[in-house]
């Protein structure tokens, strides 16, 4: 008779579950781990996916093989990592009492004890309200998903994509699909602007501008009320009419896997995740949650929310494994950074956006910049506008996004480290960074950003990008002449009066002057700054006119 | 008769003086701002200077321009920045009791008095002992240096170069010579790996390889002892014989111009630049010091050291800007983040090295990975090699290197923050980074390279990758049979045994296995635990045979 080890039974095998399964099998190779997964392929990399249907990626199977070549399947499992996968395996239902749960196998139905359970259950695509079920209209998160659109657009088969929802999904399939094969794409968002909840508006009009350009048609405020299925086509209606399709990928967001949960009477949250405390567990005891199905702590917002984020599942399995292992670890605050590329624009964002902080009551104010990510004299460097949300008073910094070819990623990572320890504009007016030309201007632009928001509390303030601004507003622009001529703003109403002549001519300046504008938001901030001794005060145009221009040409303001 | 305004008298116009007068001038309008510059041409983005050379950047001019294309000099500084620079005038001597510095100008000399003084005197090249004051043997730290350079490279006449000092600047001239031009470049450095101080030998070995592969003859532990001119061509003296070229670079590194301040009885630190406490203030009342001239405080080593990097004095410019207008800023202590860009390989590190902190009497360990810089799947992933300093016992960390193809910037500006802020290799473990395929794998190489020194401390150890390893050595090779069979490593005294075979052969491997190998030092590491049920205490290849590899080749170890 052999004895009976300690049992862990973790339910789900991706990311969270496989990550915590392993770091245990090694912290306690003693103990027997066990993972329970309802589907044949598991251990790929889901957040991959678009860039096989893209052909970035040639083969869907590097997806799921280490960094050496194998495959991870159950016998790569078992071999290297002392984990058991039980794949196949679906989970009919937990029993927090009797520490057992029942589940429907390859081989009928079972039931399996545990000492401690872990819920890894992951998310799954949300629906719209009447989605019919046709392999026509389909959403795209798991494996299964690759091969029937891949296929279809192979064969030539799909010409034409309806997408709904232009989250991180939407606009990554976006790409995929255009890029590689030529699709049509129609990408139909009900906000006002792509990747809302991620971006502002005012920021996520930059994005809107590129995917247009990049021959998406995206229709926003254009929530797809309805899909029907007409012989070979999708019909979808629309606000203003009906889109035709070839198929219909629906791309709203993902809502976290609790049935098992919510039927064992395990408390969810708030945000309809399996509520968790620092460590890791859940409301019934021996019962553990981590990766997409569990809420994290989110360190701005100060309180639990989902926030299905796969680099966030990776650290939740770890966290999670060392807890269990009895180590004194738990899973802090995050500022829910993100990243999405979309064709060559980056895009990335942390903390919360201006809309969300004044949401929750916080006193919201963004500052705005437009900035090469490397010496500006560099030829590579590129430009990016970035935008700081802050909370005036405590000069608390809420969120950073970030958008352009330049390098949105490295700015966003290292504010999210600021945000998270809840610093200031003062400290991250100090943020130090490694310099040289081909890496970063001498100034970092997150230091830029903190520095254009203290000034803005001095009371050198800025317009949205996107501001509507009235037909009365007096501009002027402080440009050189030469670049008010070949790129003309506000022609027919803006005053010039270039920068370096502007204090010498202070008093030639409309006193009702409201706006003052440039290319990027310096000098104007440096003129209104001087108006200010002439008793004028007025404001300057945030990001300046590259950022406005981006709003223009994506026909929002 | 006008009154007299208050007077700041800045002495130096590049990054830290000019930043101050500027951010001053905008503060304080009422106040009268003059820098004093020794030089006809100032206010040139020094660090482009290499850049120019290599042809990557084909305008020297357009290190003097405003992104909107206006060249940087007197008159702008007067018109846009109402900054009065007073160019070619050299400060000859400051009298801290009077208030009054003498200076020699076009027109003779002058004497100015100030009611705040601003030392910017930043720094100037290091000379060899006895290096010849002649054209043929010259430094590369100022605009006037670049000029004669370029000429004789245009016209033929330098085809040969030697570099003495293989510091950021000669690295960087190395590649300059070498792309454009295509002249023949021999590196001599004194120390036993290129960039002393910045990297530890084994991380530094890789850059070797890399400028060896780009052919740079690199001398290492090759100090030049004498340079002699011989009619058209340099004779350098090195340890093992003479070597010759039509010109040679001293690039030793930079001092602190500090004669100002010792003639005025102004207190000097022990790194030989001006003392200041956390708000810019020297040992003379109403003096003051910024930039490459004046000390920083260090937050690992906890004490002021010199640390010359324009990132720095841009920002204590403006910092002191902030003082003198009568705010309360200070400038905090730094992580002494840096930057080089060494043909394609990307250099960053931040905090000390592991040599440093154990000079320091600091209980230095260090932690070595080999990783992609993005999802290992994606096409364009560049490896890179990370190694991580910390402190046993406190498990402060203490520093981040990072050199390779990969983008090793972001890592190490993120582990700045880190760094700065005194975290931990648990806070570390717990990084939060914004994943997206394109930009990074799902669990940050930073908190990877934590993790593994969280194991080290639990006893799974490393060997560093430039280890002399005794003849005697057992080796366990846990790679797959065709990793091994394509890039041996220890051919004839490894045993092999993959890593999934290894929890079943475990009674198969010698009792006596000293160290653990594999690709990159993950699977080895897994092994080492593997051996420890086993009862045998090996260690593993920290970084991999892929660092090993690099290490081999440059000839090293």
């Amino acid at each position: 008779m052999t004895e009976r080890r300690h049992t862990v039974l973790i339910v789900g095998a991706s990311a969270a579950g496989l990550r915590c399964a392993c770091r245990l099998a090694r912290l306690r190779p003693d103990w027997r781990i066990r993972v329970l997964e309802a589907r044949a392929t598991f251990s790929y990399a889901a957040c991959g996916l678009p860039y096989v249907l893209s052909g970035d990626i040639a083969d869907p199977q590097a997806l799921r093989r280490t960094v050496y070549g194998v495959i991870r399947d159950t016998a790569y499992f078992a071999g290297h990592k002392g984990v058991e996968v039980l794949a196949g395996h679906r989970v009919l239902a937990i029993d927090t009492q009797r520490r057992a749960l029942r589940a429907e196998g390859p081989d009928g139905e079972c039931e399996l004890g545990w000492d401690e359970l872990v819920l890894a259950t992951g998310a799954r695509p949300r629906r719209l309200q009447e989605q019919p079920d046709h392999p026509r209209v389909v959403s795209f998160h798991r494996w299964d998903d690759l091969e029937p659109l891949r296929r279809g657009l192979a064969e030539g088969r799909i010409d034409r994509v309806a997408i709904v929802g232009a989250g991180p999904v939407g606009c990554e399939l976006a790409e995929a699909f255009h890029s590689l094969w030529g699709a049509e794409v129609v990408l139909l968002e009900e906000a006002s602007a792509p990747l809302p909840g991620i971006l502002d508006p005012d920021v996520a009009t930059c994005v809107a501008g590129h995917l247009r350009a990049n021959g998406v048609e995206l229709g926003l405020e254009s929530p797809a009320r309805r899909i029907e299925v007409v012989g070979e086509r999708v019909a979808l209606t629309v606000a203003d009419g009906t889109v035709e399709a070839d198929v219909a990928v629906v791309a709203v967001g993902v809502q976290p896997a609790v049935e098992l949960a919510r039927e064992a009477g395990i408390k969810l949250g708030t945000g309809g995740a399996i509520a968790v405390d620092e460590r890791l567990a859940t409301s019934a005891p021996h019962v553990w949650a981590a990766g997409d199905c569990a809420e994290v702590h989110h360190a701005v917002l100060g309180e639990p929310v989902s926030l299905p984020l796969g680099s966030l599942a990776n650290r939740q399995g770890r966290t999670l494994a060392e807890i269990l292992a009895g180590r004194p670890d738990r899973f802090p605050p995050v500022a829910g950074a993100v990243a999405v590329k979309v064709f060559d624009c980056n895009v990335a964002a942390t903390g919360c956006t201006l809309s969300r902080a004044r949401e929750r009551g916080l006193q919201g104010r963004a500052a705005w910049i437009t900035v090469e990510d490397r010496a500006h004299y560099w030829p590579e460097a590129e430009l990016m506008h970035l935008k700081l949300v802050y909370e005036t008073g405590s000069r608390r910094v809420l969120g950073v996004q970030a958008v352009g070819k330049g390098d949105a990623v490295k700015r966003v990572d290292v504010a999210t480290q600021h945000i998270a320890a809840g610093g200031t504009l003062d400290d991250l007016a100090h943020v130090e960074h490694s310099y040289a030309p081909p890496y970063a201007p001498a100034m970092d632009p997150l230091a830029v950003a903190a520095q254009v928001a203290q000034n803005q509390e001095d009371g050198i303030e800025a317009a949205a990008p996107d501001e509507a601004l009235d037909d009365g507003t007096r501009i002027l622009d402080v440009r050189l002449a030469e670049e008010s001529a070949a790129r003309p703003a506000f022609p027919d109403r803006a005053m010039h009066v270039a920068l370096g002549e502007l204090s010498s001519r202070l008093d030639e300046i409309d006193p009702a002057t409201g706006l003052v504008v440039c290319e990027r938001g310096t000098r104007s901030a440096e003129a209104v700054r001087l108006l200010r001794r002439q008793g004028i005060r007025a404001r300057y145009l945030g990001g300046g006119l590259r950022w406005r221009a981006l709003v223009e040409e994506s026909g929002a303001s």
